[in-house]
């Protein structure tokens, strides 16, 4: 079932000599297949097609390009377990998880199937013309929303399913009507190879011009090629900052800079304000051990930052904490890459002055990952940039203040965050509002308790945030707003109505809601 | 009245030894006042005092900055006639054009103003919680747009009003809740004081915090300065590609990467459809001709560059046009880089081997810019990417193609633009939709018949395009939606009503239209 071949469109292609195999965590295994890494042709290959592919499928019917979507998720069920089992061989994560974020990503299809229909995404604005205006006549002018061209999309290694091969970025891009040429990642190699098989028999039932979808195996250099190629006119990423900025910066270096949609993660402070602190310490303390051990810390939104003020609660919060902490397993992560920079990012931060690891420091191998909890002083925190950097996996620091002034002090010493959450009685928010206001500068989602670690794909999410957390602040790579990453507005002057695309013609046949002379209507223009 | 200082915030700050003149380019004579450059310690004290203000600015409600607005505008007017005189000056341009364009830029202010209470802009969505949802609850989430913080402004010199100081760049920003810092433009730095100082006077007026708008002058020095400040979160800028690139590659290179808008202009094509070229070929050589002319070809959609098929009625339409242009006066330009820089670009297209200049190629002198027209044959045109670029200035390329096929070519050929223009009639789009297609993706507006001159300020308005017409085609510069390119989202998740912003409280107490569980709505939620 496996193929170990890029596809250029429908077609299977392994010109190149580099072959690479994918890595079992649990057992450091290697599984048979070879995947041949794409030579620089290929991926041109794969990319003029996507641009030709561009020019039909951009013109498809939002209902057609809906129903497509749809099909790459039947496809991706009919998949059946194997997908999962291999999803799950390739990333040390249980088969059980792989259920839940399998049903995520083919809701997230549905769900821009259902963007698609319901057209808002669109944003139709139409001001009719008043020929008689003075001093000169007003023009009609009619405004939508259209695709930009291919997109290359780099997959996460911690969300094999939902954020790689046919995952938010791919969906909400291929909604919006762009080809997409995924890199695949190679980290989950046969979980990919299935999944682009899956999404290529959705083009084929689906009549879409072939090259709508393809996918190149390689390495760094393969990723490159992909974010230069000047047909390529948008990336989508999920990853590490580094890689990120990496991408970031080599599009913003092309003759025609694209834009590069990169979620970085980050280290989601949790703000612990003393009314709530107070109440049940303890409690708390099982809340945040179980989040930030989720998924082995394996999350963009784990809570890797805990901001207290120096209490007797406080201290039962951080001793329920690190003894919650240290007593979890140690699991697998995803590969051994992260389970070592876990360790180095980790043995860096609990070696700084005033730093105290509160467990067992060990790595105890076979690329597990142990949770532990470290606590710090708030001006050491805030004299050291170190302790503020993301550390991927089970990891979380407290930083104890001396009072509310220097919790704010931390608040505004933040770099930009995916979440911020305010660990808070009401009372607490309404004796500090400053807390609030300093953290919401900071972070795309403020929560309000809980815990950031649960990701609500929905219209209202904000998965993203000032930079370094992403590099688009302004968008969201999940839910459903996610698509507006890969439109661009055009605007039709004096168009005749029979010659206009339909979301713009007077009779409104798509029957959307449209802004009309500054009203919002779903009524026909008279 | 013009004082020559800085402005940081309300206090008006000369520390520098630089010194600028303003420059009359009608007889190259200097206006007697001083302008004092900026030094490295008056930016930096502006944006501080923009980050300062912005902690306040941001929470003030959206009717008072709608009314702080309003009197910006009321602000300009009450400089009278001295403030068109001045800008007539320091431009070469007529008195009556800045009338026009002083209406334009009170009319966008009040634009913003109308935006901010129609509420729109905040794209409110809103996801109720639903407690008992399997396996896992759904959490309230509520998302809306914020601002970002202090904007960076570069006005462009052929709109010292509408486009600089208080233009659409300010406007929008400032609508949007953030701070502004505008670097003075060079070529009308006495306009320039003027209008900084009505602003000045609408802070004070309307209680605004100190630091809302300050204004800096100087060269590229303190330009790169402003974007390269860490608290300076966007940038807008109108003006030359070479300009607008220099200031996108710094922003990027930052430690944190900051968006930048710049509007760059473009060579604005038209294709000359066979049906209607042959039903009235000197009209529309005359039509072009005034379009060409308007403002001496110093607008960023002037259309540089005239598409059409070799026939008798184009060699008609190219005798008209020629003579019509030739037939014209020679006007004041901008400045004296600005009338020099259109005879270098010009006499380099037009020295390119197979292009034909019709007409008097010398430059009278005095700033004046000399209307011309040139041709070349299609297949030249193809392979000589000299003649892609933009001349800023009364000049236009006619290019003669042998047929449809070679015209397709050209316009897929063609980068990025601001505008296109189709000049035919129904028939030549039912014949030659493929010509539309190309032309819509290398566009941001796109024409049927008339001329691009004319740039509505509405709601449907796209002011912007592909790179290089603008680094970034997802914005516009001018209509409502340019205020978008200063916000972004944050969502709320499980917040207490009661300290929800407004826009997002149950009760819905600004009458917002918003996206409720996917439904929109003004509805407040039970």
């Amino acid at each position: 079932m496996i193929t170990g071949k890029n596809y250029i469109g429908k077609d299977a292609s392994a010109m190149g000599n580099e072959v690479l195999k994918a890595y079992n965590p649990t057992d450091s295994s290697i599984f048979p297949e070879e995947f041949v890494a794409a030579t620089a042709e290929e991926v041109d290959a794969a990319v003029n097609k996507a641009n030709s592919a561009f020019q039909s499928f951009k013109g498809i019917s939002y209902e057609k390009r809906a129903q497509f979507l749809e099909t790459i998720a039947e496809e991706i069920m009919a998949l059946g377990d194997a997908l999962l089992e291999r999803a799950s061989g390739e990333s040390g994560l249980p088969v059980g998880r792989f259920q839940g974020e399998r049903g995520r990503t083919c809701n997230q299809l549905k769900m821009f199937a259902a963007v698609l229909r319901d057209g808002s995404w669109l944003d139709v604005n139409i001001d009719t013309a008043i020929p008689d205006r003075q001093p000169i006549p007003k023009v009609d002018l009619r405004k939508m929303q259209i695709p930009i061209g291919p997109v290359a999309v780099f997959g996460a290694s911690n969300f094999p399913l939902a954020f790689s091969t046919a995952g938010g970025d791919t969906a909400s891009a291929l909604a919006a009507g762009n080809p997409v040429i995924v890199k695949g990642h190679e980290a989950h190699l046969g979980t990919n190879d299935m999944v682009t098989q899956a999404v290529l028999r959705a083009v084929e039932k689906c009549n879409m011009p072939d090259g709508t979808f393809s996918m190149v195996n390689g390495g760094i250099e393969t990723g490159q090629q992909l974010v230069k190629h000047p047909k390529v006119k948008a990336v989508g990423f999920t990853g590490s900052l580094r890689g990120g900025r990496a991408i970031f910066d080599l599009a913003n270096q092309r003759p025609e800079p694209i834009p590069v949609y990169a979620e970085m993660g980050s280290t989601n402070p949790s703000f612990l304000m003393p009314d709530k602190m107070a109440s049940d310490p303890e409690g708390l303390a099982n809340i945040f051990a179980n989040s930030v051990a989720l998924g082995v810390g394996q999350f963009c939104t784990s809570p890797g930052l805990l901001i207290g003020i120096k209490s007797a609660p406080l201290n039962q919060f951080i001793q329920t904490l690190s003894q919650a902490l240290a007593a979890k397993d140690s699991v697998t992560m995803l590969n051994a890459k992260i389970a070592k920079s876990y360790y180095s990012h980790r043995g860096l931060a609990i070696e700084q002055t005033g730093v105290e690891a509160l467990g067992d420091v060990n790595d105890p191998g076979e690329n597990k990952g142990k949770p532990l909890t470290a606590k710090v002083d708030g001006s050491t925190f805030l004299a050291n940039p170190q302790l503020h950097e993301e550390i991927f996996g089970p990891f979380t620091l407290v930083v104890a203040c001396e009072d509310i002034t220097e919790m704010l002090a931390v608040a505004y010493a933040l770099s930009g965050q995916l979440t911020g959450t305010l660990v808070a009685a009401t009372s607490d928010l309404e004796a500090h509002p400053e807390i609030v206001d300093a953290l919401s500068t900071k972070v795309g989602r403020l929560l309000f308790n809980g815990v950031p670690t649960g990701v609500e794909v929905c219209h209202a999410m904000q998965h993203g945030g000032p930079y370094p957390a992403s590099t688009d602040q302004r968008t969201t790579s999940v839910g459903t707003a996610a698509i507006s990453r890969f439109v661009r507005p055009i605007s039709y002057q004096s168009w005749p109505d029979s010659l206009l695309p339909d979301a713009l013609k007077n009779s409104n046949p798509l029957g959307l809601w449209r802004i009309v002379d500054g009203e919002l209507t779903k009524a026909a223009i008279q």
